[in-house]
């Protein structure tokens, strides 16, 4: 099974000739699951967050396509992965690919894909994603030995991930946004297992301060209430009840906030 | 077959998480086809309109799954509904389901899926896509019997469709917007054989008085005319040519509105 | 394999129709991929690049389905055109096939579709896609042959290309938007190896004039930087290195742009 995670847009025609060419090269019956095409452009932050807690539900072997690469055509490495659990992770060496692997139980191996030779027609400078990384993916996930289109990597050398790890004090955790999703809620780099938050804490984000209530459902509060819980990945989200949270603390990926308690 | 409508977004990790899970637990060969995963968040009123004329189309026996849950969380049921055509409907409680039901046929049983039983992980306390309805569709859509992981409800206790029937006399109909399309074209909660309509009719919404022509194809009339036609699926439908309905008239899902003639 | 470009929009419950029509009546084994349901709304422009560039990566022999009709319900023909390299395309008659067409090789023969025998259902007067053409493809895709429920037509009497020829004169070119990407890039309607663009050239829109630097990759020039390259498409393409050329420069689909060096 190959999955795809890209920032390409669903009106492009992008993802369809990624899928083309998987289709084109794979062995029949490799299944291909989109799991999104709409991680926000040039967005490494949000993708890395998105890979890593759908990619892992997948079973144990599939091979995992991330595309958010604003380095394309530059000198930047197309790498290949190989996760403890036997999952294969195809894309930039931009640390978008870096916490689903440690999701996965970390490297085993890495490498360099050969851009001159894991295809047969000419790469494109600005479309790796159907011109090394399909290709790459579809080879492995076929079976094909890594070797055969690569080159060995020393792990160490990777781009590191592109978040950082909050720092959590008793009472004072400083964090960053990782992702918003569709409904406005915003998720953490915190998990939520790490804070052991009372019933109502402080979120501060540049300046402003917001009393949130800690909740352990959406269902606890009323609408247009601020919450902090768990979110469905196991991270501390921050929640507007039917509403945005990400619209009232006016915040976006990556940037930073203090929850105080 | 089974079928996905939801309000998770398409940039978010959510529908990719709800595919791992059924193909994870489903016997093999079970299709899954997503419907849409953008319904306007928690609009429960413009969920149930995609559900009750898109999963019609699909073959009987399918299993029907929607999730535009904001009370996800709460003592709100999970429920598994056999309709009479042979479709299984899984969702939340908040009429989401029930157009559909009826467009199936009725209801012939209803569950309330016990949430403890229906997966062999914890489930989420925001997240019952992937955790409740995922499991369930996966596990009915193989075969299984629902008294596996459900327990009988008495379906005179279901919580009752998100809309109202409109109130249709000689002349003059009060409406509502059921669903508003890409196109900004709105579908009203009337079935377009209910009326008769005349060549011409007003449309009266807060206050404001709108005159629309009566067509058949949207090529009957020029480009910026307000017209009410034959929706694609039977409704009474208001278009602009070429232009939105839903803009013109500032209406959104659930809005009221009067077409005098 | 049957392909779906279309304009529907992913919340909408259109795509969904499509393909619930097409695996009723298709052979078992007839796969669906959709090339994207996000064309903006009636731009026939836009969707004729989509399908010209995404299709012919999909394996000759297969059926190429658009959809982009502002014209549904009037006179224009339903219509199937048979490629030269064995790929059936069904839409409608206002050009959106035709660049795709070219890109197969040519039209060998071409058909109208007969609207009243191609489904055993009602053909309704607004969404052909259901009615007309998901039958009519999923017919093409099992084997039948199109004198079933088409009459032959003159390829001379279809409906021209939506976008014309660029003219391409040493050191001025005359330019239209084929398309912008949801980075904000923007792909003539020129092809790169048509002209031998010199380090730096100016772009006119609408009496502003805009230098660009001509780059192989967005990686040659900074954050920011107006850019002209070869698109992944071989087209010429104008670029905002990290930003939106298309907000820059204030065009859309169809504007006229000049290349002057």
């Amino acid at each position: 099974m190959i999955t795809l995670t890209t920032d390409f847009g669903l009106g492009s025609p992008y993802p369809a000739q990624v899928k083309a060419v998987i289709l084109r090269i794979a062995a029949p019956g490799v299944d291909i699951v989109d799991v999104t095409h709409e991680v926000p452009a040039q967005d490494v932050v949000a993708g890395s967050y998105v890979m890593s807690v759908a990619c892992p539900w997948f079973p144990p072997g599939s091979v995992h396509v991330g595309v958010v690469d604003p380095g394309v055509g530059t000198e930047r490495r197309a790498v290949l992965l190989e996760a403890e659990r036997g999952d294969f992770l195809v894309g930039p060496d931009n640390g978008l690919l870096i916490p689903l692997a440690e999701e996965l139980g970390g490297i085993v191996r890495a490498f360099r894909i050969l851009e001159d030779e894991v295809s047969d027609w000419e790469v494109s400078a600005t479309f790796h994603g159907r011109d090394v990384f399909a290709p790459a993916a579809a080879r492995v996930a076929s079976g094909e030995s890594p070797e055969r289109f690569c080159e060995p990597l020393d792990p160490e050398e990777l781009v590191e991930p592109p978040i950082a790890e909050p720092e959590v004090d008793d009472g004072h955790v400083r964090a960053q946004v990782w992702f918003v999703d569709d409904f406005g809620n915003i998720i953490t780099n915190v998990l939520y297992d790490e804070v052991d938050l009372p019933e109502t804490v402080t979120i501060r984000v540049s300046g402003e301060s917001f009393e949130a209530r800690h909740v352990h459902t959406y269902g606890e509060a009323d609408s247009g209430d601020l919450v902090v819980l768990r979110s469905s990945s196991d991270h501390l989200e921050i929640a507007v009840v039917e509403g945005s949270a990400a619209e009232l603390l006016g915040v976006s990926t990556a940037d930073r906030l203090e929850i105080l308690y």
